[in-house]
């Protein structure tokens, strides 16, 4: 196997290069958390290439926990500005990543970003209801755009993104993280290569079990309710692991728990999906119970089974193929290395004038199959 | 847990005097299989109660394979006729199992078994196809009748099935064979606990690849493709996991393969379920792929997932629940034990006079629901 043996001395040689970081880039008696010190040792490893700058637009979780470290490992990214509400938080992070103070915004001057020739890019991690209006005048500031998922609540919106971006002459990319993950990178190859033979059909699942008060729950900034939220995931995987455009598609939404959390999304989400070859996928999504996210897929020569298939570590495949060895791969990187490659991704889609394969129009496309989901439910995106 | 420790003991026990009967009851030098044996020295073991005289209607693998053996092993089931259009096979089944050569019927005859008073029920194993018209040949012949899944091949003959065993006031069982196994009426008891909280949704798959030249892929004697035959343990598993009868029920059926196996059945089904309670199920089956039959049940609190779930030993259920140990159980019992139950709770019901869990409504049900993925897919069971 390969492709198996390749991947994984990728991904050791990987660690190797942290490790030796790790004992030569901090200065004894330093306290740092084990990521800061894996990040810092990294910067100083790698040294300055160009390296893109972004702007983070929305201090939450998956910028602050995520996206921003995995910039300050990365070779080809850099924290530059900060647009958030909350000035004491936007100070902080500021002292953390070097931001200048001049390169800290409201969202009310968001727009001054154009005069300031320091930001490449902005990264939109708000509320998906933002995600238009921060893209677009993003755009309208003459910067390229990455994106959170999903794009944003509805169609229109993102067709809006898109012309924007067009437009501007600016990228538009969406953080389909995933899409740029080596272990889910692994299954696709082994699909296209014909390793598991003709595919027939496709299992997959992702969900939790979210807390009343979360803005998840909030139609008017969620979009919708765990479909676009983390559906998302397995709708995606099938289009990208079959590597086609789903020709029907429907399903049902439904609400269970009258406990406040479900007064204007969905808790659950059940879908099946016919592509154009004839593969079949069915798949589900919840707000109301823990669901690990996973992804099966039948082929008439074997079988790949990812799980987890979507977390932001550990990523798991494994591959049962007739008369062969059973192929079985785990992610070795940490996390935030999924979020370095997206980072870099972009930064090398903006520095070599090249379109990002998950653009505005694969952001598109999975709007318009959740509206058709939605639609087939009795339920709206608007 | 006192559940998983019951289970296990009680299988246990079973064990236990399998292994006594294997040690006593054979003549040192006699050569025979181990399922002999074992089936053999339990008949002395357990010695002569009154049991249910079956008639096997179609020696074909199931029943010579599973069913036959199932009943030797019995103690309140056996063999005492046989049907066939093979006499050569069907005196080689009437050696082994001791039935007089007056009570082998060619079909032509069948109707004679209304004259023959050790005949109590008929076990039909025909092509689905044929169910309908010798379940009501039975019943008209005064016959109880336990009949393989899928009950028919059209709704109507299914009503027709009820109907006569009705007017006949013979008891009429759908062989649902995973009803009566004890690991999934674990899962099932733990369900009505409420041992994973409230359900939300189900993802469950079964198929395998079939061979050219199979009946299975004759539409004229099977019906439908892998919905009918094997995609029906899912559905029948998400009506019995969640005690509740789907109130949507949507699919696609589709074809990949020409190779000459697809020209009157179908090769994928992918469908989705909406229950009453807002419980959402997706599923698929394929006779193009190895599929490994499986179920995953998600609830508020925990998480049970079958794998293999259907198949004729070593069902495992894995529980993770929430703030508690996770339960792992493997049915420790072996092929034909699930026949054995399956026989015996339908003598019992002959015996007491009890209507079957699984019968004849149970089996119309999934036939009402296959006819409906069929129709959402575009095509029908006529």
């Amino acid at each position: 196997m390969p492709t198996l043996t390749l991947g994984r001395w990728h991904n050791i040689e990987r660690m190797k290069i942290t490790r030796r970081s790790f004992n030569t880039g901090v200065a004894a008696g330093t306290v740092l958390s084990p990521l800061a010190v894996r990040a810092r040792s990294l910067e100083q490893v790698q040294g300055g290439g160009k390296r893109l700058g972004y702007c983070i637009v929305g201090l939450g979780r998956i910028s602050m926990g995520h996206f921003m470290p995995a910039c300050r490992m990365s070779q080809k990214s850099r924290v530059v500005a900060l647009v958030s509400g909350h000035p004491d938080k936007a100070a902080k992070m500021a002292a953390e990543y070097n931001v200048p103070t001049k390169n800290l915004y409201s969202y009310a001057d968001y727009d001054k970003i154009a005069d300031n020739s320091e930001i490449d890019a902005v990264y939109i991690a708000l509320p998906n209801s933002m995600h238009a209006e921060y893209t677009i005048r993003a755009a309208n500031a003459g910067k390229h755009v990455l994106c959170e998922k999903p794009m944003a609540t509805t169609v229109k919106d993102s067709q809006n993104m898109i012309n924007a971006c067009k437009a501007a002459n600016k990228k538009l990319m969406i953080a389909y993280r995933c899409q740029y993950e080596p272990t889910n990178l692994l299954a696709i190859k082994l699909i296209r290569e014909g390793r598991i033979g003709t595919l027939q059909a496709i299992e997959s699942a992702n969900g939790f079990n979210e807390k009343l008060g979360e803005w998840r729950l909030d139609k008017k900034m969620a979009g919708g309710g765990p479909l676009m939220d983390v559906g998302i995931y397995s709708l995606n995987a099938c289009r990208f692991l079959t590597g086609e455009e789903p020709m029907r598609i429907e399903g049902y939404s439904t609400v269970i728990d009258h406990d406040g959390r479900f007064e204007t999304v969905e808790e659950n989400d059940g879908w099946s999906m016919r592509f154009p070859s004839g593969v079949v996928a069915s798949c589900t999504t919840t707000y109301g119970a823990g669901m690990p996210g996973f992804v099966r897929v039948h082929g008439s020569k074997g079988m790949l089974h990812m799980e987890p298939a979507f977390a932001y570590e550990g990523i798991h495949l494994h591959a049962t193929i007739q008369d062969q060895e059973p192929i079985d791969q785990i992610e070795e990187q940490k996390d935030p290395d999924q979020f370095v490659r997206e980072a870099d991704t972009f930064a090398e889609c903006v520095f070599e004038n090249k379109e990002p394969k998950t653009n505005g129009q694969e952001g598109l496309r999975d709007m318009q199959y959740m509206e058709q989901i939605y639609k087939s439910a009795g339920r709206s995106l608007d």
